[in-house]
């Protein structure tokens, strides 16, 4: 091994991957056939990889060749060091004319955040190997063995529009009765004990009327529901009532702070978000508001909010300001859910269970398999590093169907124009 | 070695110290002959031993004491835990009869945050040990090679009335002319490139003249005071006009958050403080304020603020809220001071040299011997753990002086009524 004043990162490595992606519904339009995300690779003077998962996205492998120069040459311990010089190098990407728009609350502003995280993974994962510790030990250890997630469900279609390979095992899940099955299903594969449903696609009653059939049919079991901001002020307050004997939160049904503050003075429920809180400058708005103030869930995600240990302190002071706090997801495979898991580990405050996309997908770019769910639960690996190691073979195989799936940046709306073509994706549409 | 899962800590040690302090005038008197420290052990079972420096009161020793079982027979690595088996196991140590009253600013209500920054210190100590890495990467890595402190003067009398040793190198420093000729000696030994006048000591109008004598014999040196808390709102506000262009910062003049709002209107300086800002939910209480707000720098103290990974927490709040972050001191040793240099060198936004009362010690207890300055700074240390091990001969030394010196709970009020029974210390004075 090379002496620690001399480790070094001497090269990125970057692949962008393509993985099946069920018809799954929400407020921009409707998930495409094939999800994108990219592995990083960082590979040392001694030869050890770190990996992280991230978005993949044209923008997203724009940045982090951009970023290149900002990592390659330094130790995997420069964190601190990595994370200023991604935060003034990276900023002026946003002119350079490749801002990434993803998923709705994974807003495009944040090139530098979700190049750090990305980094910031791969080098937590190369300490913890170099050390021998778990990167939640690097994390400052783990306050739980396992870490609790959600049943994750969305309103779908049983089949893609163009049928791109087979139907999946789900199959149709849009009136109350089959969101119920759904989350039947759901639970005896993984033992969820929370259930989210992500709403903003049907009429808001249609939504409701799907809560209070899971409330019946799972008597006592949390329930979230999420309609994405495509729910005016308006909407969001007429429902409330309905929704506050039915709920454990209320995830962003309207836009803006504003807006949720002003339906936070008409609901008991306690307001989550992962769209008007999205960043250290947002999160510092939001607690600047006079009384019970717009959110008092965060939802975060490392993979934008800068990073694991970013993650820390904002849960951090989430405490501090008596917020709760839980995880967002989006399709994702091992490296991602591992990571959550490690970070979820080492947050004491986590308040709610995480959630995670996981259960919809079906293929993995991980050596030990797809992950297993205890309970409801991942079980933080004891591991040294991240516990991820990258089966070379999936990865490549992934990369072809990267390569040959035809998607280069996430266009839920423009696949929903496929079955609609009167779809605009216009928000607030309720 | 022990495998990682088998590590543990298997007894703390804790050693009471005392060291020759000068007689340094403050708002509630001055400093007693002698100043209080332990130093805490953490011995693990394959014979590693991590050390931090913390206060050394009646009323620490006993927090200490009261978390033994906190931390023994736990990991090293379990930063997190810790934080939460202290943070509720000596939450109920206020009714238990020893809060402590250190100094001005060292608030007594915490105990916990107290006992988990001296645990913390010790177990970074122990963690970068087995790694082989100093605790500025286990900190995420140092973004700058040299710490900057400043220089820190003192109203004080030329020698401690029961006279209990050789008067001190100083000499008497009351009048702008001694407290030039502190500056320049200080600077001359040390190099430091800024200066700070503790004041709340004498008339204002005989401190400002003091920071003005400065200013002429020190052209463009950074300037600061700190009446400590012990100035009218009233005689804050009446002396803003003549500080405005003498100061970086203006420090602590009057007490509360309110007190220092009011005055943020009538000044141009940023305020800095550790006394209205010295937990996190005050900071929460402070960034609340509408407008300017009370406070715009906060001067952190790992060694009640909860530790270092506090500490960088709180640095990411205060970027967060666009505040400034330096460093508060109390009378310390070289493994305080080293603490402090790793945490600064992980803290990116650190935006003004740190405070250190480090040049009125003599005595020492690192085997290293006495911490050297280089133009003010101190070298951040890349050996691994903390980079200082104890003299124990040095040890047993500054023990047998706790025991024979009689103080075991500082008390600077009751030493100044030595000099002048009529003192009472009340606050503010002026």
């Amino acid at each position: 091994m090379k002496a620690l004043n001399e480790w070094r990162i001497t090269q990125m490595r970057v692949t962008p991957i393509a993985f099946r992606d069920p018809p799954l519904l929400n407020a921009v339009g409707i998930h495409e056939p094939y999800a994108l995300r990219s592995i990083v690779e960082l590979e040392t003077n001694d030869g050890l990889v770190g990996i992280a998962e991230t978005y993949g996205d044209e923008g997203m492998l724009k940045a982090l060749e951009t970023a290149r120069e900002l990592i390659e040459g330094f130790s995997p311990f420069d964190l601190n060091g990595m994370d200023e010089r991604v935060k003034h190098g990276v900023k002026a990407t946003k002119s350079a004319g490749f801002e990434m728009n993803l998923a709705p609350g994974s807003h495009g502003a944040k090139n530098a955040a979700k190049v750090m995280a990305a980094f910031e993974g791969a080098m937590l994962d190369l300490i913890g190997q170099r050390l021998g510790a778990p990167v939640c030990d690097v994390l400052g250890g783990a306050v739980r063995d396992s870490v609790p997630y959600s049943a994750y469900l969305f309103f779908k279609y049983a089949e893609h529009i163009e049928k791109p390979y087979a139907p999946d095992a789900w199959g149709e899940g849009i009136s109350p009765e089959q969101i119920v099955a759904q989350a039947r299903r759901m639970r005896e594969l993984y033992g969820f004990g929370s259930i989210k449903l992500k709403g903003g696609v049907f009429d808001p009653a249609h939504e409701v009327a799907c809560m209070a059939a899971l409330a019946k049919a799972f008597p006592g079991v949390p329930l979230r529901l999420d309609p994405n901001a495509n729910w005016t002020l308006e909407t969001s307050i007429k429902h409330a009532p309905a929704l506050n004997s039915l709920l454990e939160y209320y995830e962003d049904p309207t836009p803006t702070l504003d807006g949720m503050n002003e339906l936070a003075k008409h609901t008991t429920l306690p307001l989550a978000t992962n769209m008007v809180v999205t960043s250290f400058e947002e999160l510092k708005q939001s607690v600047r508001y006079p009384g019970r103030g717009p959110v008092q869930v965060v939802l975060s995600d490392h993979h934008y909010w800068g990073g694991l240990r970013a993650t820390q302190t904002l849960a951090r002071i989430c405490d501090t300001f008596g917020l709760g706090v839980s995880m967002h997801s989006n399709s994702h495979l091992a490296p991602s859910l591992i990571a959550m898991t490690h970070l979820a580990a080492a947050v004491p405050n986590l308040s709610y269970a995480c959630d995670t996309h996981y259960p919809w997908q079906e293929e993995e770019v991980a050596a030990e398999g797809r992950v297993k769910f205890v309970n409801g639960s991942v079980t933080v690996p004891r591991t040294p590093g991240l516990g991820v190691t990258l089966d070379r073979e999936a990865l490549r195989t992934l990369n072809e169907q990267y390569k040959s799936c035809g998607i280069r940046t996430r266009n839920d709306t423009a696949e929903m124009k496929k079955y609609d073509p009167s779809f605009t994706g216009k928000s607030p549409r309720y």
